[in-house]
């Protein structure tokens, strides 16, 4: 193996220091006065309270589906029982990519309120350094875990010789499913309970006591600022940990079915290296990303600090991508192409996601024609405000949706399924920059929250709300940016599952293929609609809570009682706690369900392909739903914003608390769940149900055993695991016509080595006979004469590969039967 | 051809007789007072000046159209000119239909009020005879103008003893389109019509002057009644019409692809046979649809009516299937089935639809679980009425998904291809009957508007109250029927389109498929925002003129000045014509462009297959989308209306005009654009865009041209259009070794008819040499030796059936290149 890999986890240690600095950096400012202190330290509290409680719930769930993956990883011959543990290991990272966030969110918050004390400049440091701690923690440890695992795997499986890395890799993906599940159940947890929390508040504090937001009077404030920590920060922290860990993988996975000589795995370890990458460019960028002067633009330095790490990381992975991949034409499942075409691939992955970024922006920015022609509705009523929003967010599904098509194509046409699949780890590079400027935004909103509640004079609120409003700019592109990567990798994995599945084709024209993409394109809606009813029903609970506590505690209103924060805190846990659950399980069962209940139930559909067109399904309508709930949410939110400076409708100006104002306030709370629970889970739902199907995937795959053995038909068959890289000049289908002397010879004089001549020996049993038999689970098709076909393949590999074997002659035993 | 197919314009002519004969009963009866007559005139009239209008802006696009598609049909082998006279009858055939409904429905209206002044069981009378009228009018000139178009094709294309077919049906196809496209555009047109005048009314009429709804102060009050007619009656009328014929059409299309002995076309002819007799058991049905007394159930009496004509047609067609179809068994694209897997089929349909209109009243009827969720979160606001009726739409979608998964299965399981379509057949086969319940309701609803606009006693309201409410539901069972028949049709003209393409596979795991997939995927969203926008976009234009009515004109209020509502049906009529456009354009074009633009651009990848994934994509995406907008709007509007009794949240009763009903007042209205305009919109959508895309099939099929000419290599080529039927027997392969005396002997012994003799020696020059050439375009394969592959077929349909191919042994000619 090439010995860069080692770099790898090495550039993740390289941002784990780094974040470690800047922690302590953040650690190291004041914190202002001891009211300040009180009220950050309940966000604390109630914050580590629900992870807590959360972690409690999800240890069970992953020792259950560890145990699972375990046994299952006995069953089939490309996986292993130590799938578990990277699974394990999975999950752990991921909450602890989520903890680092929300530890520094939570001292980030009430130090940025602080600094904005003093000036806008400092403030921005504050909070954007916090947001980078996260950034850097989710990237390091995504690559020094993904980096680590890979060297221990691949030492394991992949004995120097032989070329057994599909094991590898499978086991691998366990890394991705660990944190992906997590993922899901914290961005949808953590959805649940920031909206609870934010609509709760919101319906009885503004609406019926007529409190400002914020205030430190209504009981459901402190959950409130808790669940921007829980459901932005860290929910939103092991989202991308998930996506980041996936998108890599699927490249991965992709990259081994790439065959080079000499046992060069390249195209395995670009993405790996990319990401590294990336990551040190990330910290790179967080230098240009500093304001002088209180008029200063924040957005702009946002954008500096964002587009020179990505200009540095495009420019830099020209330079890798030359170095590290061969010359010549590299060939994956029939399509040909060059590192140079990989190279543009990267590119257009970038384009996309600039692309998506501003088309978002538009669509959700004060302004622009959509958010306009939303106020514009607003003054007709609470209707028209609602069909308004939801117009819009149809309608921004649609240049998408060609972005994504267009992305889809051309860097499929640079570089077949590997170009698809790097176009979105190249996207993916610069996560730690994306995610310390996404993080940015809740660390200035509780900011706000705590300026607000503690009373500090006015200037202090107008600094950290230029922070937050920029903040909910950041947090729309980088939904965009969250989408089409997780589109482009969820085709990824798709490409990677129909190759380890062992089907050719997902053709929608058979009848249980066509029901099963209708069943995937209902998924999201199902999941979506669980989604926004629990942030409904918890919302309830908590508005019938604070109702409550205005009735029976008295001298809430008049400064003179505190309310039971704590309450209301408890509501939005165990409801978020309980919620979660139904989706989740939807994401991960179905596919196993799908994929063993329909094995060998129709005679020429294999349950692989069922499940391929489940997951398009899913993937099409997911993207769409995504796409249109982020958008109409954004677009409703800053719609409401907007009245704050005051709009003109119909030659009239209109402020808050108008009629036309308390109409966009409808539409923003109906886009509160929308953009914040069901519209980001969907990044995640496409793709954990892609890397569960990838993980089944040998279980139900259709080439391994049965009538695919006719692809080794009049072949000599011999152990696959105990066969070592017989270079091609060692042909043991030759010994089988000698006798064991004869074939000792013969090795020999072809110059083979040590190992190679003694598994050919061991072929024969005691008496000189040649056996040449194994266990039929562990054979594999030595190859044909002229080596085009099956050569140092399993009969998977070439049943996963037909284009191979289009491109030959008829008549070949290994192809006959393939295409 | 069986003479029995004469009987198929006949069972037309048989319902439109009927229809003359209840339309007839409905003129006589009395129209009520002076003031109903004005007011009624006043609907009638708006309703035929927009109906005249759009027909106007029609016209024009169906001369286009038409001359389009007459050119095209000179283009290709198996199309016609003739194509763009079948799809002017369709166009107009449709604008009958729906002037039928609305010509009766503007009668029915005032004579159902007038009748509601003596009894219920009169007004139900009255009403559902105009119901009735409507339905038998749209199936009847459905069958008539199939039945006879059929017959004239069949005679013109298909010579008596040859079996091209084939352009047979593709030049039907136009008579398809033409009625889909026109259907289009009425339901798009009306919908939007319906919806602007129903909104713009409730607005400024109930929530801003405090009028009661259809008071006649209200300016927009005839232009919402002539709404009910446009939209739900004419739109409704058109959209019922293109559907059973599109149903039928794709049935046959698939049915001309099962070659049966002695020129049997049983089951081309099936489904016309089948929606003749639905339409003679609708009559039947129809005499079981009333009450007697006061307190009758008028849901119990429809039921009837519906069930015996659903169960008569059930049995009826068991004897059917067993008469026409040949014992043995029948092939379609390698599925091999029995007439009693026909039958099954017909059965799954019938369940499939009965389910769906079963899930769908559930979600949308008061006193279910769904509707009372919405209830009960109106209490805490608008925004939370519309979280809870977003979330009960999006769950509606998963029964419906699933049942429709499982009857795609079934049916197909049953009778492969021809199965799937023939359920839909089934379930459109009581039409009649399904229209005549569901155009009740709008005449229902608008004798209400009389009643009340007239002044009339408050029990005459109390009656057309009942018959109205009645009628809400079985609109909303309606709609789940039709979306169940339309993705049922879509699948079957998916499946036709195939065959005509010349695809065998449509593999979404090819980039350009996939990206197709998203595309189509996403049309219905942009649809659907179009629609929605264009409702509130006409909706504030009515508003502003409600209000500079009340403001201009003095003394509407005290009913001293009648206000211009002239003007107000001008604004729906013109903004209706105007935002109809686009939707209706992506519609028809996306096909085309798709088709076209596509064509042999991608080595791998034909535009036919790209185009099948879009269609995919449309498909799923458009029922789902269906589904979730009827059902969520439904939801909202019976939520509202259950506040008129008063309902129970949290211990305390609310009514009309509490907040709670203010909740849900708003909730209906973001529902009407969904469950009026765009959700039904759906259903033509998907059928459209497969349509058109079988329409243009031949001209971007893979297989009529190059290199699949290697289909006939090495065969003797002979004419297609000269080529007599040879039974078999009769092989002209065999003289091409002999002499021309030779072959006359040859034919003689075999017992050749004089026909095939003839044709046979028209191959020898003058000179006695076998020449049998015949120009490229009209050469067919005539057939391997043994028989069993292309005998009798077309290279096309070789190619479109690969997978007979694939059961024969390798090697043969005509099949090797092919799978």
């Amino acid at each position: 193996m090439n010995q860069i890999v080692y770099l790898v986890p090495l550039l993740g240690l390289v941002g784990l220091l780094v974040m470690a600095v800047k922690s302590a950096w953040v650690n190291k400012q004041e914190t202002g006065d001891e009211n300040m202190n009180r009220l950050a330290s309940y966000i604390a509290k109630g914050a580590m309270a629900f992870l807590k409680a959360e972690w409690k719930v999800l240890s069970y769930f992953a020792i259950i589906a560890a145990i699972l993956l375990a046994w299952s990883g006995t069953l089939v011959e490309n996986s292993h029982p130590m799938i578990a543990v990277a699974f394990l290991i999975g999950a752990v990272l991921s909450a602890l990519a989520g903890y680092i966030g929300m530890n520094i969110a939570t001292k980030a918050n009430v130090r940025t309120t602080q600094a904005a004390r003093t000036s806008l400049a400092k403030a921005l440091k504050v909070s954007f350094n916090g947001g980078t701690v996260m950034g850097l923690g989710v990237a390091g440890l995504a690559i020094i875990g993904l980096g680590s695992l890979f060297i221990l795997f691949y030492n394991m499986f992949v004995p120097i010789g032989t070329s057994n890395m599909e094991t590898a890799i499978e086991v691998l993906a366990g890394f991705s499913l660990g944190a992906e599940s997590i993922a899901l159940f914290a961005r949808v947890g953590g959805g649940i309970y920031t909206k609870a929390a934010d609509v709760g508040a919101d319906l009885v504090g503004k609406v019926e006591a007529g409190i400002p937001e914020d205030d430190v009077r209504n009981p459901a404030t402190i959950a409130d600022n808790v669940g921007d920590n829980v459901g932005d920060v860290a929910g939103m922290g092991a989202d991308l940990f998930g996506s980041y860990v996936a998108t890599i993988l699927a490249t991965m996975v992709l990259g081994q079915e790439i065959k080079l000589p000499n046992n060069d795995i390249s195209p395995v370890l670009l993405p790996m290296l990319i990401a590294g990458m990336g990551l040190i460019f990330s910290i790179v960028g967080t230098w240009f990303t500093r304001i002088k002067n209180e008029t200063d633009s924040v957005q702009n330095a946002l954008n500096m600090g964002n587009w020179s790490s990505i200009i540095l990381t495009a420019i830099a992975s020209y330079f890798l991508v030359d170095y590290i991949l061969p010359n010549g034409t590299l060939t994956l499942r029939g399509f040909e192409f060059t590192k140079m075409g990989v190279f543009s691939s990267i590119i257009v992955g970038l384009v996309v996601g600039a692309l998506m970024s501003i088309v978002t922006e538009y669509y959700t920015a004060m302004g622009k024609r959509p958010v306009n022609s939303i106020i514009q509705k607003s003054a007709t009523g609470h209707a028209t405000n609602i069909i308004g929003g939801l117009s819009v967010g149809m309608e921004s599904t649609v240049i998408p949706i060609l972005v994504l098509a267009a992305g889809i194509i051309t860097s499929y046409s640079f570089a077949g399924l590997y170009g698809v699949a790097i176009a979105a780890a190249g996207m993916m590079a610069t996560t730690a920059m994306q995610l310390a400027i996404d993080a940015f935004g809740p660390i200035a909103d509780n900011a706000g929250g705590i300026a607000e509640m503690s009373q500090l004079p006015p200037e202090v609120r107008e600094r950290t709300d230029n922070l937050d409003a920029v903040g909910n700019t950041t947090a729309a592109t980088g939904k965009g940016f969250a989408i089409a990567s997780a589109a482009l990798t969820s085709l990824a994995l798709f490409a990677a599952f129909v190759g380890v599945a062992g089907i050719d084709a997902i053709n929608i024209y058979k009848a249980p293929v066509l029901a099963a993409l209708f069943i995937g394109g209902m998924i999201p809606f199902i999941f979506s609609s669980l989604a926004i009813a629990a942030v409904g029903r918890a919302a309830m609970d908590m508005v019938n809570e604070v109702r409550r506590q205005f009735r029976e505690i008295p001298g809430i209103m008049e400064y003179k009682a505190q309310p039971e924060y704590e309450k209301c805190v408890a509501i939005s846990t165990k409801a978020s706690l309980r919620e979660m659950l139904a989706p989740g399980a939807i994401a991960l069962l179905v596919p196993v369900l799908v994929g063993f209940g329909f094995k060998g139930v129709f005679p020429d559909t294999s349950s692989a392909e069922i499940l391929g067109g489940l997951l398009a399904g899913v993937t099409v309508s997911g993207v769409l739903m995504g796409i249109f709930q982020n958008n109409a949410g954004g677009a409703w939110d800053n719609a409401k914003k907007s009245f704050e400076k005051g709009v003109e409708i119909n030659g009239e100006t209109f402020y808050k608390k108008s009629e036309p104002h308390k109409a966009s306030v409808t539409g923003d709370t109906v886009g509160d769940p929308f953009k914040d629970t069901s519209g980001p889970s969907m990044n995640i739902l496409i793709k954990l149900m892609s890397i569960v199907s990838l993980v089944i995937a040998p279980h139900i795959s259709t080439a391994s055993h049965g009538a695919d053995k006719d692809c080794c038909k009049n072949k000599t068959e011999v152990c696959a695991s105990e066969n070592p890289h017989m270079n091609g000049k060692c042909d043991m289908t030759l010994c089988a016509t000698m006798s064991k002397d004869e074939c000792a010879k013969m090795c020999d004089s072809l110059g083979c080595d040590s190992t190679q001549k003694a598994h050919c020996l061991s072929m024969y049993d005691a008496n000189g006979n040649w056996i040449g038999q194994c266990p039929a689970d562990k054979m594999e098709c030595q190859g044909d004469a002229d080596g085009k076909c099956c050569k140092g393949e399993t009969e998977k590999a070439c049943a996963a590969d037909p284009a191979s074997c289009k491109n030959k002659a008829e008549g070949k035993a290994c192809c006959k039967d393939k295409h």
